[in-house]
């Protein structure tokens, strides 16, 4: 190992101005730490003029991407252009194969092909960093995939997209819409302007997919993740949630099964009393279940130029060290292939919000097509007429029904009886409620 | 590096019988982690025969844990024996001396002779690990050692005793006193018999002290921590913060201020809406304030043989790998000294609970002696008589002073000088606010 270590940049946004910022302030602190200079002696982007409010003068200027990554003149490459493919891709796989190793914050990146870019690191004796990929500056890859090495897990999940997270926080706290709060969060710049990414739930989608290879040491599979968003969530949903001691927090959830692993994310109700649920706004927060520490929760900010940089940079400075994990903790080779689980037999209870016509026998209509699946209730709640505002007296009454332990099939067969029978007109609001 | 790691294990208690459970059960998944073998080779402890539920049947028994360190027959040493001083030093200094990796979770001796030993392991190039020392299975020394290696860190802080946060959550939860608390802890084995360590904040003030020395580059000093025990709280001061909108904790508080680094362990309020405020139970937390994450706080089982355990093999599992961080962070010779810096200097809230008598004049001219001193109040509460209940219509008022930001030296000064007024009969019950 030299006493240098010359970091190339590509991307100078947000996070990339700020890695840049954090390489320059930190610079003496590091050097101590890893026993080697660490400075930015080339940067790629694609205005070479722009003002970024940092200090650029010793580093060179490369136009493409790729050739910077190919360069003898770095010896790491931080890939924070963004985009699954395109010059993301081909300047991360030209750095891989030029011997050099590679930080990125790239989560699409990662979910499209980190399996191939793991091996190719691998392959060339080089690491492939990822901390700032998922939850921002919570050093959760370090920790699944370093500090639980002794750890057979069990489940890992977590609220991973702040968008989300703030807007359902939000309706809560001010009793807005959904609507409302994603306009909000579009005028902070918490949501971009197509929101679909974030409130659909692909983004947390694609760290799931990252935490679930780590936590259970198989191939990253995106693709067989169950994915709702959240824009089926209604205040009525988030106030029923309240009276009855939960909580909704849109979560990526991870958890082995006997059915195999299974990877999903949608609204979900938690309990109030847990860590996951005292989350609010733009935070991040992951737990862990593990067989030897039990539980371990990661609360910190998932977004943010010098939150996200600091990710990076811990990522440089195990480089430096020398540190080389395999990228997903086990040799990319080892990985078990991961089918997708399907979501019909998820267990768990259930909150169902029904709109039941104000008759008699309706709601001993509803009851019976339960338990002839031998779903039982935990608890019931008429939740005032019209499913929102006690004041109307008009429309059918919300009924709320939380089940113990059943499987979405079942809930589904009922719920499709339930319909057939004409009893109800709308369809039901269904949230999986995850246990602690 | 050869492809076997040769583990020697000195202390069998609830620790090392997890340790050894644990590198057994997952000796598959470390292997293809790390790319090494790693088995139990060797043990020690005082009685051969003992049933500790585990195999050992594939390990020698070593009598003297020195030896064991020593021996050509272990390329890495566990040291698990406890104390300060006697066995578990000299078996650590004999395994660096001989160019041994030690893993260790022994707080007291690291406080004692971290920082020599550091030096030590850093001559003979070899690791000393210690992520079991402070917070049981909560990955916080790999987080400020490795994690953040790109923030200037401000403060750290949490709740590092789950037999203090025990009895705390339970005075609440339950309104028992501080003594039959701490008879139940002992009942249940989360107090020892003799509880002074841990009621008295020094095993607080031990792990502090790692805890500082990792977030500040500083030499370990924990005889620079100031201590103060929970054994002074009172039901009546619990109440009263619930009222306030605050929970009282015992933390363990590091702080970067203008006269150098605070570090303190003393019962504390803090707002009920942080994620610190929610730690019930034996559970333990840290937060960390730095400049690029802003503020990260993790979650977990403070103790525990299987929680402990997971450190330890996690931090077995790196040094598997060939890593080799200072113990510290920094290399031992550039550790600063840190000096105590006076608690008079202390800038923080306070609340302060005083016994008045129910006299004209009486707290007028308490709140002049603060008013001198320029101490300005947040707000006024008048918590029944007798300080606690309501009912009796007797005695003193309780009354409750929340101040705004002020000095400990002010504090003091004018506390003085209102039992020198004769004002109050009693000693007034003082607690440090932090600040989120």
């Amino acid at each position: 190992m030299t006493d240098v270590l010359r970091v190339g940049v590509a991307g100078l946004g947000t996070v990339g101005a700020s890695v840049v910022r954090l390489l320059q302030r930190q610079a003496e602190a590091l050097t101590a730490r890893t026993g080697r200079r660490i400075f930015v002696a080339a940067v790629s982007a694609r205005d070479a003029a722009k003002e970024r409010g940092v200090d650029l003068s010793g580093a060179a200027f490369v136009d493409d991407p790729a050739a910077l990554a190919a360069s003898s003149d770095i010896d790491l490459f931080v890939e924070l252009v963004g985009g699954a493919e395109g010059a993301a891709l081909a300047s991360v796989e030209s750095a891989l194969r030029s011997g050099k190793s590679v930080v990125t914050a790239n989560k699409a990146l990662l979910a499209a092909h980190g399996a191939t870019l793991a091996a190719l690191a691998e392959e060339k004796h080089v690491a492939l960093a990822f901390e700032a990929s998922v939850a921002g500056g919570i050093p959760i890859v370090k920790t699944l995939r370093e500090g639980l090495a002794g750890n057979s897990i069990e489940r890992v999940y977590g609220v991973l997209n702040g968008t989300c997270n703030y807007i359902l926080s939000r309706m809560e706290l001010e009793q807005l819409s959904f609507d409302q709060c994603l306009k909000e969060a579009q005028r902070l710049g918490y949501a971009e302007a197509d929101p679909t990414f974030d409130i659909g739930g692909f983004d947390t989608a694609h760290k799931l997919s990252i935490l679930t290879s780590l936590a259970f040491g198989t191939r990253i599979a995106p693709e067989a993740v169950d994915v709702e968003g959240i824009e089926r969530v209604t205040l009525a949903d988030i106030d029923a949630a309240a009276e009855l001691g939960f909580r909704i927090k849109l979560l990526g959830v991870a958890q082995r099964t006997a059915q195999g692993i299974e990877q999903r994310v949608h609204p979900t109700m938690v309990r109030k009393t847990t860590a996951i649920a005292q989350v609010m706004g733009v935070t991040n927060a992951v737990t862990i279940d593990a067989d030897a520490v039990h539980e371990l929760t990661l609360v910190g900010p998932g977004a943010g130029g010098d939150a996200t940089a600091s990710a990076v940079v811990a990522d440089i400075a195990d480089i430096a060290k020398g540190i080389r994990s395999a990228p997903f903790g086990l040799p990319s080779a080892s990985l078990r292939k991961l089918e997708r689980t399907p979501v019909q037999r998820h267990e768990g209870g259930y909150y169902i919000r029904l709109s039941v016509p104000d008759v008699p026998g309706a709601f001993a209509a509803i009851a019976t097509r339960m338990a002839e699946r031998r779903i039982s209730l935990e608890s019931i709640m008429q939740h005032g007429r019209g499913g929102v505002s006690r004041r109307t007296g008009e429309g059918p009454v919300g009924v709320i029904l939380i089940t113990h332990a059943t499987t979405e099939q079942l809930v589904r067969e009922a719920l499709d009886a339930i319909y057939a029978d004409g009893t109800i007109a709308e369809q039901a609001q269904v949230i999986r409620i995850e246990r602690e």
